[in-house]
This record gives C-alpha cells, sequence and structure tokens, in this order.
C-alpha cells in the first residue's frame, strides 16, 4: 500500500463537506490534510463537537496534494488562487458559476489538473457513456427517459434526466433540444421518429431513479441507475480526488476518469 | 371431465374473432357450435380458406350455451335479441354503444347472465382488483401510474392506465377527476398530497405495460402488468364465457369472475 | 385533533427502539410515556445524551394506553405481565420466542389487544395480501418470486420472500414446501406446473427488493416492493400500535390492520 | 437511395429463413437473389404454396453479393466452398460446428468477409458491449445477472445470460469459470468479492429477459434486455448482412458491426 494523500476538503461543514469527511475516516488512501470553513459561519479556528474534527479558514503550511471543493462560488474563488499558487490537485462541485469565475477555472487548469462535475454519483457517469454509445449504435431505434425523484422535487425533468437526453442527442449526432418531448398528454399524433421522449414521477422519499429505454421492433433495452443514498455524491467526489491527484495540469470530467479506467478514449 | 360447452362466436372474421378460433381449436372446454360473420360482407353460408372453417349468418336450430361477441354494435344488437329468446350467455367487447343499445343490454340482462369488458386481459383486470386495495390500504402513500405503448398509439395515457387511475381512486373514495396530473413539465412545484401522476413511454411496438407506484416513506409497492401478445384479449373472453355459462341472468364483469375466483365480495 | 395516545417503548435503547423514538418525536398523535430499557445496561434512571431523552427500567404510575415491544424475549416476558395487568395494549415484533412465552402472550391476548409481526413493513403487508389474491386469481400462471439483498445477507431465500411464498401457496389452497422450487441450475427439466420458484440477487448494500411474478400466455402481473431505509419497521410498528390502541382483546397481525382498513374479511 | 444488394438465404424453408423471407418483402435494400432450400427435403426446384416463392437447391448464375445461413452444419459446408468460390460475403447462425467445419470457416475468411454470431439480437450485442464497460469501469461493484425465459426451457441459466457474464468477467480481465456463482440457496455466507452471480425466473411464454444489476454502495445500474419477439433474431440478421456486404475478407461478429457504427475500436 503506497502512502496515503494529503487531501483537503473545502466546505467542511456543510452538507457535502460532512459527507466527505464521514467517509474519509475509513479511507486508508487519504490523510485528511485539512478540513476547511468559511470564516464568516466558523472564527478560526473552530473545533466540532462531534468526532474531534478541527475546522479552519486556514490552509496548512505544507500543501496537501489534492482538494475537493463543495463550498459555493466565494469559497472556489478562493480556492482557486491558493491551488494554483501551490500546484494542488481540484476536484469541485461547486454550481452556480458567473462568467469571472469560470475563467479562473479554465486559466487554472492550465496550471493545474481541475476536475468539474455536476453529479458526482459514478453510476450516473457510466450511465451516461453507456447511453451515447447505445443511442449511437441503435440509430433507429426509439429512446425515452424515465425518472423518479422524492415528492418534495419542484420542477421536471431533473437535471440528471435531461444530461442523459443530451448524451442520447450526442450519440446521434443531433441537438436535445430539438428532439425532446417533455410530456405526452391528450390526443399527440404517433411518436415522432427521432423524438427523446420524458416521463416523469414524483412520489415519497425517493433518492433518484433513472432509466433510458431503447425500443426497437420485438426488444427493447434498458439502462438504468436508482440511488438510494446521498453519500454516492461524496463518494464519486472522493475516487475523483484519488484519480486526478499527481496527473497532468488540465481540466477533466468523470468521464475522462471513466476513459482512463477503460482504457479507451472519452 | 365434463361434456363441452357448446359455444357461438359473433364477428368471427374479424381480428379477435379469428384469434377466438384459434384458441378455441384446441381447447376441449368448449365445442363450436357456430361461427357468425355479417352477411354484408361474407354471403351465406361462406368457407374460409385456412383450417376448414366454416362461417356462416344464421344461428344452428340446437341453440348454444354461450355466445361471445366482437362483432360492433350492429353485430352486437342482432345477437342480444338471439340470445335472450333462447336463452344464450353472452360475453361482448363490443364498444361504441349508443344509448338505445345501452338499454337494450340493460334489459337483456334481466333474462340471461351478460358479462361486458373493454379490455378482457385477465392480468390488467386482476391489476385493477389491487391497485383499488393497495390504494385504500396505503391511504398516504404517493401513487403514480405509468404506462408503454407502441409508437404509432396517438393519445396518452392509455384506457387501461386511467382505467387503473379510476381503481385507485376508487380505493380512496374521491374522484380520479379530482386529482389526476396528466404529465409534469417545468416548475411543477411540491407534489400535491393525494394527486394521482401519470407518465406516458412510445415506442417501438410495445404491445401494453402500466405500472402503478404506491411510493410511501422508505419504500415502495409496485403493480406492474406486461403484456407481449395481443391474443391475451381472446383468451380473457373465453375464460369469461366458461365462467358465465350456466349463471343466473344479470350484468357481470370480469371482476365479479374475479371475485368469484377469490370467494371474496366485489 | 384529538388527545394523543400515550405510548411506551420497551427495548427503547436498541436499534428499533431508537428508531421508534426517533419517528416519535414528530408524530403528535404520540406522547411518550416511558422509554425503558433493561437495567442490567443502564442503570436507572438513565441520561441519553443526545436529544435529552430518558430512559428507565421502571413503569410510570399512569399506565399508557399502549407499549411497542423491540426488547427481546426477557423483555417481553417482563413486558406481558405488566401490559396485561394494566389493560395496555401492546405491539412486538420480538422473535425468538420459546414456547412458554408464545403460551403467555396467547394467555395475554384473552386480556389485551396484542399485534405480533416478523416484519412490519407496510408494505410488505400490503404485498402479502395481493400475492394471495393474485395467485387465487389466476391459478393456473407460474409464478416465480425475486429477492435482492445486501453483500452481507448470509441465507437465501430471505425470510420475507418465504412469506410472499407461504402467500402464494395460501391463495392456491397447496403448501409451499410441495412446490417450492429454491434455485435452478444446470440441466432443470421443463418448469413443473404449480411450482413456485425462487431467484437471489446478491449486492452492495441494498436494503431488500422483492418480485413476484405471475406470469401467464402473453402478459403477466408483477407485485413488487422496493425498501431503501430500515425507518420503515418502526414506522409500521408506530402504525399498528396507533390502530391496536383501543381495540378488543385478542391476537391480531398486521393483514388485520389491513382488512380493517380495506372494510373487508381478513 | 443506392441499387438493392443481391442477397441468397440459405436454409430458407427453416424457421429462421422464413422469418428472414417475411422480412426481406418489405425492405427495399435488399433483392432476393435466392431461396436456397436442401433437396432431400424439397426436390427442385420446388414452389411454396405461402406468397409464391420459390425455393431451390441451385445456385443463381449471377453470384449474390451476399448470404445469410442458417441451414444447418451441412447446408454450411457447401455454402462455404460456393461462397469462396464466387466471393460472396457470408452471415451465418449455424451451430454445432465440428472442428473440420470450423476449419473450414477460418479458412474461408481469408478470401471473403464472413460474420457469424450465436444469438443475432441487436440488443443483446449492445447490451454484452456496454456489461462489459460497466464491469471494467466500476471494478468494485457487485455484479449479478438475472434472466427468465418461457416454462419451457429446460436449462438454466440461458446461453445468452452465460455470454453476458463472459463480457463482464472479460471487461474485469477474470475468467467467469472462477468467480461464478449459479445459484444461491440456503446458508450461503456472505457474496464473495468479485463473483458473477446468476438468478433464473421460468414461467409463462416469456421469450427472453435479461437484466445486469452493478450494483455499489448506496446506487445501483441495471443493464437490461428484454425480447417479446423472435423476429429480432432475423432482424438482426439482416442488419449485419447490409453490413458485411463490400467489407475486406475476414472474421467478423455482430460487435465489429456496433463498433463500426460507433467508430471506436472493438
Amino acid at each position: 500500500m503506497s502512502r496515503p494523500l494529503r487531501l483537503a476538503v473545502i466546505g467542511a461543514t456543510g452538507r457535502m463537506g460532512r459527507a466527505l469527511l464521514d467517509l474519509l475516516k475509513d479511507d486508508a488512501r487519504f490523510e485528511l490534510a485539512v478540513a476547511l470553513a468559511a470564516s464568516s459561519r466558523l472564527g478560526e479556528p473552530v473545533y466540532a463537537g462531534e468526532d474531534g474534527l478541527r475546522f479552519t479558514r486556514e490552509w496548512p503550511a505544507a500543501a496537501p496534494e489534492v482538494a475537493i471543493d463543495f463550498s459555493g462560488p466565494a469559497g472556489l474563488g478562493a480556492a482557486l488562487a491558493h491551488c494554483r499558487a501551490h500546484r494542488i490537485a481540484l476536484v469541485t462541485g461547486t454550481t452556480g458559476l458567473d462568467q469571472a469565475l469560470q475563467q479562473q477555472l479554465d486559466e487554472a487548469a492550465r496550471d493545474i489538473p481541475l476536475l468539474r462535475a455536476a453529479n458526482f454519483s459514478l453510476g450516473v457517469a457510466v450511465l451516461r457513456r453507456l447511453v451515447r454509445q447505445a443511442a449511437a449504435a441503435l440509430p433507429d431505434w426509439d429512446l425515452d427517459i424515465l425518472e423518479a425523484h422524492h415528492n418534495r422535487k419542484v420542477d421536471a425533468p431533473s437535471g440528471t434526466a435531461l444530461a442523459l437526453g443530451e448524451a442520447a442527442a450526442a450519440g446521434r449526432g443531433v441537438s436535445l433540444a430539438d428532439g425532446a418531448v417533455y410530456a405526452r398528454e391528450g390526443t399527440t399524433g404517433p411518436r415522432q421518429h427521432g423524438s427523446i421522449g420524458f416521463a416523469v414521477v414524483r412520489g415519497g422519499d425517493i433518492v433518484g431513479e433513472h432509466e433510458v429505454w431503447v425500443i426497437g421492433p420485438g426488444e427493447r433495452v434498458e439502462l438504468n441507475h436508482r440511488a438510494t443514498d446521498r453519500s454516492i455524491f461524496a463518494r464519486g467526489a472522493i475516487e475523483a480526488a484519488h484519480w486526478l491527484a499527481g496527473r497532468a495540469p488540465g481540466a477533466y470530467d468523470l468521464d475522462a476518469m471513466l476513459a482512463d479506467r477503460l482504457g479507451s478514449p472519452t
């Protein structure tokens, strides 16, 4: 077994941060170098009641090798500068970036390896890849996407369902916007060839389920993902950090990690 | 083994009629007394090329014990008079009845046992019964209905999905019209408690699939039906004919047959 | 809203006990009268660190109206005497009862309402009921049961799969032992008519999934249950307690509660 | 539209041969050059009653561009010599080859393009490809395979389930024989890491369903195939013939065709 990687968690007191710390306790591949939290909420340094974990707003003197950020745009902005200056690989799930921050990210990727994702579920990442291929390999088959989420979700279809739709459209070399049918009700007429349909279920506390049906004459392929625990997002970010540390500078995503595992082009 | 039942098929040259004749060839519980076809199309009597089957427009002198009708309103009207006069039990799947024909049916049911259904799938009949109970037994759980059909279907949701929705609403003592959500797209807001949602898939040559999800906290029940062959409708009509022959006069449906099998109230 | 029911939790420091206390905090239908824990582990009274909950080995002077027990045979034995003497309705999920304790239970049921279950999932209870009916309503169809559990489970099929098999066999008036096929491998020969097959999946941290396929020519019915959270067992016990309080003395099970909800015979 | 390909069907009076002829009637990409049937059964030339199709034992003077063979080892042996001599691309689904015939095939592939498959379902071919990748991309997740077939099937698991198991094992660089668990019953102990489990359902007239579950902590990916019509095998063979005609000599399989569609390495 090799020496554990020194890892920083940025946004350590948020929901994702806590989930990360929880998983890292039992993961011998990593040594927690620092758990960073915004000073506005915590003062510095701060001692958490549970687990004896120490949160701080200061990076340690000895630079970590890789950082995971779920802190939000402000925290990410500050982290980027530090990571770039100290050549720390960075995994980030922060969303809601403005143009300036996006540009900072792009520039940082010249100096450090940087991996971004909106959904860190490994299963979803694999599914997107498989959906793209199935759509390409079976170009004449009909393709519909079902998704189910808890009853408090306020929009439809889910972002992941749309991402799967984008993957299918990419596999066919078309635009999702051109072919998407978001709802079917009343007199719809026959299915338009090449369209991508969505069907939505809401109920209970379903974490998230997605099914992609690729339907031909006399047979169909179903590519499904079922999540039962929100910890999968923290888990995927940790896998990404492990893969990213030590890579060449550049902008990466989960699909690049999978392609590497598969020994195939992205 | 008891003596086979003498059976008449009305509308014998239609798609359902042919499916009935096909199944009856191998069913020792029945003896085909007559295969009736409208004279306008066939003259009388007519000999069919395949199978040596003899179609006719005349009822035989010795009355059958039970008849199955898929002939359409005109054929049903004529058949009703004959069945009533000769005390022949009648199973009918003819739809599109006007008020006068509906009244004829109601009156005939005073003299003969008469079973009507819009969908003769036994599996769907069982599912409706189970859905009604699940909806009643789990009154606070969310309930959504998914259906998938071939890509030529021009309306949504399917009649069977709506019938399942009616069964669920009946189980809860509410009206489907009040709670149905036929499509979810865009900013929907959280799920309204007590609503019944529908989700629709279209593709390939799917014969018909229905899923009823009853979704509670931490668990769900799924009640599904999958059809792979349209012969199931003929098969269900034959089961109904076998059950109906010899019963007391009255109006029956498939649920009455199932209740009888289950030894329980409708 | 009526006055909350006074409830005792017996075995309050166990895994189920804690899950019960957790749910009861937000349930206005109940007032926690006492959280009983075995003195051997806790001394008396004991103060728990979290939530400020007070555990004790003594019943309060004012008798609760209903008690939920997951304490084990010793705790149940002691609880039975107290509940019987003070006319407290009792819900118990304790398993591993010897003959003497079983007899105590039977006798107590003459004086108090008493509900036992091995699996308190409401969804599973509903499914058992529906499976029994589907098996009876479709007596000639093939019936197979699939179950999936986490990769640490050491036996197969699951107790719940066997209970579903018993329900199916009961629906057909046969014995599961006569018809069960627990595994299919190699040269099996054609399926024996009337048998009930089992298929087993193991993997990940699956909480528990069960599918009952009732398979006819050209169609099938699937009756499925999917659990994603172990809290469902505590939740079902609380529902049972709410239903049981105030009933006539007697031995009840979850199916009796469902039958009551459905206004139908057990 | 380009000129239709001249196609030969070898074994034209068998079940697959008839299914091919049935589909070819409506496929403008092909012109039926000849429908070959063994002389022992048919004499020469033979006229079939239905459809006016003409079967013969003689190849036509003008060589077809591609042939599809489902005739059996004897017919394939004869066809190989002719195809090789006249540079006719050959698709074959004949199984049960002895060593000599296998060698003939290998040699023929030096001169003509030759595509073999045991299962011509395009959906299954795609699924195998996806399963291999999912197994490789998620190397630590548990992987189980479920299959369901009609109640007359006499062995288990199905050949396709085993082929999917081989694909999974290939994706992980292991041997299926080392890790396969064909049945789970009784005291199994915890799941062995890296094993590949099988679960089998039998019932009704199910054409064939396969599910591959790749199960991680808190999430799973399901890769499923459902067949509802046996015509899919003829359909896949026709797609293969269309793709194969005009290729360089060599031995191909369906995965090569899919890789070509996907623009990726096999």
